[in-house]
């Protein structure tokens, strides 16, 4: 079910694409079916069913072997009449399982356990246990048994509840297993004779026990799998315990965090061995830290490979969009260092303070300390790319590659005129301007003479 | 009252310009005030108090209508011998609500209610409703009729009370509604025979009882309201609880946060719709975001307006002071960038990585993406501001302007050296310094001839 | 006891060396005897013995005036085998503390007192008083008298407790003060015939008992001061413990924290009056900061010293490592500056946005306000450093010297090649490459003559 407006969201986009993790809500519940390896996930769209629609095809996580089907929901009518939209798309022999497009943190294990209580000819209810259950329905039970809770008799809306009824601490989630073919049934006898005149899906327990068909509640207790999202309060809420979630998940493998309060994880982030990851961090997209890796404070990176023995210092910004980044082993990044797409720097690199790289290459121990641009660049070894120095890789029309072979040394604040290629082992003054290819084992300078003019007067400070 | 000396905040500075949210606490009182639309606000000073009058003096914040009046309480010697110094101050068909500098975050709405609960007649106290009263002076009440709490009948402190009082848990917050011409009756009545030699604003209560004026309690659950800062814990611990609020206000707009525990917000922050803000950001002063506005991680953004569209990426430092800063519709800035007093940025402006803008205009598309600094210059359409480009806007003594007329292309690691106007159309070569008026359309270089050295040799490591 | 694996911290390192702080966990149980005035230390090593011995030779905390004596436990056969391995190098007129390298945050005060209850001749025990004490040992105590609690009888494992024992709450903490003498019979005593087949150390417990000897349970309430680091996520939860003590000691010393739950200090950070820090710092080594002292959002400062008045803005980030860094009274740092080692700036210095200052000098009132490197200079009063002038300090092999007398205004984007000296009151042009002295109050430029070809030819975008 993903047609709800979201009205409290108070936004344009529609509620089932606002982001946990950076990935929409209902990405999450698309991840978690294809987790649990459904054979069709029908999506039922209304409010921004274009948009939704859309989003969902661009899905980029985990592989689904399902096939996709959409269904509107125009006029929304209640979850009932939701789910009676899906019913031309269900085959008969399958179990349906109803889920929400705003209730992004539902586990797969916890949904197979649900399917497996349904046992294929059950009405399989998700239910919680919660201690304040004021305002949810209830869950009433035929009396437990030894050794299994009783089959479930209705859920009781709070305000039709008896005062002991009220006192049931076990509600509906929202979620259930239910067989097509009766499905199908029970969503025909739905009427919406009630305050709202809408169709509820619930009202399908009253039929099940009618008909005889037992009643299973499968209880949790963790509220986080069947919370959904209303507000940005609620989605604030669950983004930090889905990252919480991420955070002790790292730590069991092995990852040393020093706050696991201060780690934002949107994306995958696979860790080797003894990484570790400093305060108020964030990853986005595939990133995967080698063995040893350390990442500093405040570092923010994205679709990046860094490799075993690397260290990020504070305050780095990596972000390899689609083509990548690179961080060969050992290298020493930061801080205050930027790396975009397209940068691949071998090992023992160094990328110093306020410097840039962008569509380059970097071959083992390079260096670019301080203050510098390199952008389509292919550099040798052990160049050294001087304080200020700077590769002009866009003539204002066209971007043009600069070479820099190996051993060469680029003095400070030069500039590198591109198509350019600095002979292997060459050295460029500092202040130069090369627009031209320099020979090998050369030192080039292209610069004024330097002149001073006696006692020159400083301008006056103009009174004002 | 803003006498006290704090001695536990260990500071020079007196308690009640210890701040909040960037603001100082007695600030908060007197908005609180300005929002009840109080007449006249009497503050009574003492320990700082020049400092503290002349704070008040520049106040930022709420327009205030009120006529501001301090008296002076020296030495101090209680909080009835306070409120004394006021007494000329105060007509007397007012109602006085008494009021701590160090007790900031009273709702207005609370305080309105306070006064109606007085009806301008009775002596009107707020109290707290709290688990654990130990220490706290205990609000001792008559019996409750069926529809209301029952008339206060005295303020036991902890040390006085009875085992059956000190299971009350209603306690008194120390702010107050009376009647002025009773305050002051009570307030003569004052004496300071107690183990403090103080005397006790609180002691009124039982005049008013005695005279047989009805002492009413309006009672709060919401212990933030009328918490008071004595130590630098308690400082934090209501900053906390301010950034909290703001934080679940925004979200309740419909701004979108990544962690509402990380925002701070210290001043005004006014969002349009579909705003979000990633974590670790401050913002500060008088802030606008418009539609669609993403802010990213760890940004500092202070007195600036950024229009619908733009994108603020990570480490972005953003401050107008009292200029100002303007970000354009669709601009992207940073990560790394920052914006100073007077920049003003038209539409799809692009400010890049270790970038600084300084009182320049730049018009619609221009960029400047990488280690620049643009300082008093005035930026036509579609610009590119090369690498490493500097406008030399100080000749040591004054600042002159750079006018960089459209389409023009600044090279890498030119320096302009101002003042200066690059015609339109034109192109500065790569590693420039340009001292003179440049034509429009017209390539313009100033660099040295390129000469290589064959065969340097480099000079070698000296050992040490 | 420093000899465990570890295995659930899943990394080479051996567990004892993993840090709270920064600082090994053993360290921070080496700081506690010192602290202690410990006369001998005996450290069993197992796992990682070397590197574990290597560690606590380089420690640089608390100066500790004992003997640090290391002995092996291989293999590890239970904790009163490890105690065995320590029995040659305890004197018999000792009081022995038995404590975990695993278990970093006990106070010296805690220990004080145990070591007290012992009197020199009782077993004495720490205790922790826990809510749930669930799989934990069992203290049971003799009946207490009217003014102290009663001796303890047993340990009782968990396991093996009695509905009525399991109701204790009192369970043993693991550290423990024994007179050394005694605590030798014991060990003698000891056998491994249990399900682990292991030397238990509380076993002494009953030996104790069986001879008379009383054994004296001191109890705190204080679980972290006992608890142990077993994971990573153990070890992420005594890190936060450990820093929000810290803020809090701070905020009692009069230091203003916006966030004492984003504050880390690894090392000491020593805050005069009237210091502000703001939300997301870092503090690391030794770091000093005067009286007044305001430290802005997301800084990392590590071995430097900040004197009165300074201001240190947003993103700054400082290392002093072995050198140190000073920053002078009235300093105005940042943001987004980088001090690195030996960067010592006197009084009013300036540093700005993206400037990096290494092993330099720079006396009052000197500035580099934009984008500029200043390496192994030396800057007299009043100099002013342009936007993006960078020191050319390194000639590919050796590092050298510049000088830069009072009063010298280096222009924008000037290069000066080391070695080299400006003399006092001159001017460098912008756009300068100086390679040679210049004389005191003259202008120096050194840069191409400008030239502009008409109605050049921008290159045209290639079409791929």
């Amino acid at each position: 079910m993903a047609a709800g407006k979201g009205t409290r969201m108070k936004s344009k986009k529609p509620k089932v694409l606002h982001t946990i993790a950076g990935r929409p809500l209902l990405k999450h519940v698309l991840d978690t079916a294809a987790a649990l390896l459904a054979q069709k996930v029908v999506v039922i769209t209304g409010h921004g069913a274009m948009e939704v629609e859309a989003a969902c095809a661009t899905s980029t996580g985990a592989a689904a072997d399902f096939s996709l089907n959409f269904v509107r929901q125009e006029p929304q009518l209640g979850t009932g009449h939701a789910v009676q939209q899906a019913v031309p798309a269900l085959s008969d022999d399958s179990v349906v399982v109803v889920l929400s497009g705003d209730v992004p943190l539902t586990q797969a294990d916890t949904l197979f356990h649900l399917i497996k209580a349904s046992g294929g000819h059950q009405l399989a209810l998700l239910t919680l246990e919660q201690a304040d259950p004021t305002g949810y329905g209830r869950i009433v039970r035929a009396q437990a048994s030894a050794d299994a809770d009783g089959a479930v008799q209705a859920i009781v809306e709070h305000k039709d509840a008896t005062p002991e009824q009220r006192r049931i601490t076990e509600i509906y989630s929202g979620i259930m297993a239910v067989p097509a073919a009766q499905l199908k049934r029970w969503l025909a006898r739905l009427d919406n004779k009630n305050a709202q005149a809408e169709y509820y899906l619930t009202d399908i327990v009253k039929f099940a026990v009618a008909d005889g068909v037992p009643v299973v509640g499968y209880k949790i207790t963790d509220a986080v799998q069947v919370a959904g999202v209303n507000s940005p309060v609620q989605l604030a809420e669950l983004e930090r315990a889905y990252q919480l979630q991420q955070a002790h998940r790292l730590m069991e493998e092995g990852v040393r965090l020093a706050d696991p309060a201060r780690l934002d994880v949107r994306g995958d982030l696979l860790c080797a061995h003894d990484v570790s990851i400093d305060v108020n961090c964030v990853f986005e997209g595939q990133v995967s830290l080698g063995e040893g890796v350390s990442i500093g404070a405040n570092c923010v990176i994205a679709n990046a490979v860094i490799e075993a023995g690397a260290v990020i210092h504070p305050f780095t910004h990596i972000d390899g969009e689609k083509l990548g980044v690179t961080v060969g082993a050992g290298a020493l990044i930061g801080p205050f260092a930027r790396l975009r797409p397209g940068a691949r720097l071998g090992a023992e690199v160094h990328i110093g303070n306020f410097v840039e790289v962008k569509n380059s290459t970097l071959a083992k121990g390079a260096k670019a300390n301080h203050l510098a641009y390199l952008g389509d660049a292919t550099v040798g070894e052990r160049v050294n790319f001087g304080a200020g120095a700077i590769t002009a890789n866009y003539d204002g029309s066209n971007k043009h590659r600069t070479v820099i072979e190996a051993d060469v040394h680029v003095g400070s604040n030069s500039v590198l005129v591109a198509p350019l290629t600095l002979g292997a082992g060459g050295t460029v003054g500092g202040g130069s301007t090369v627009t031209k290819d320099t020979p090998a084992g050369a030192l080039t300078v292209a610069r004024g003479k330097q002149v001073s003019i006696a006692d020159w007067a400083r301008p006056q400070k103009i009174a004002r």
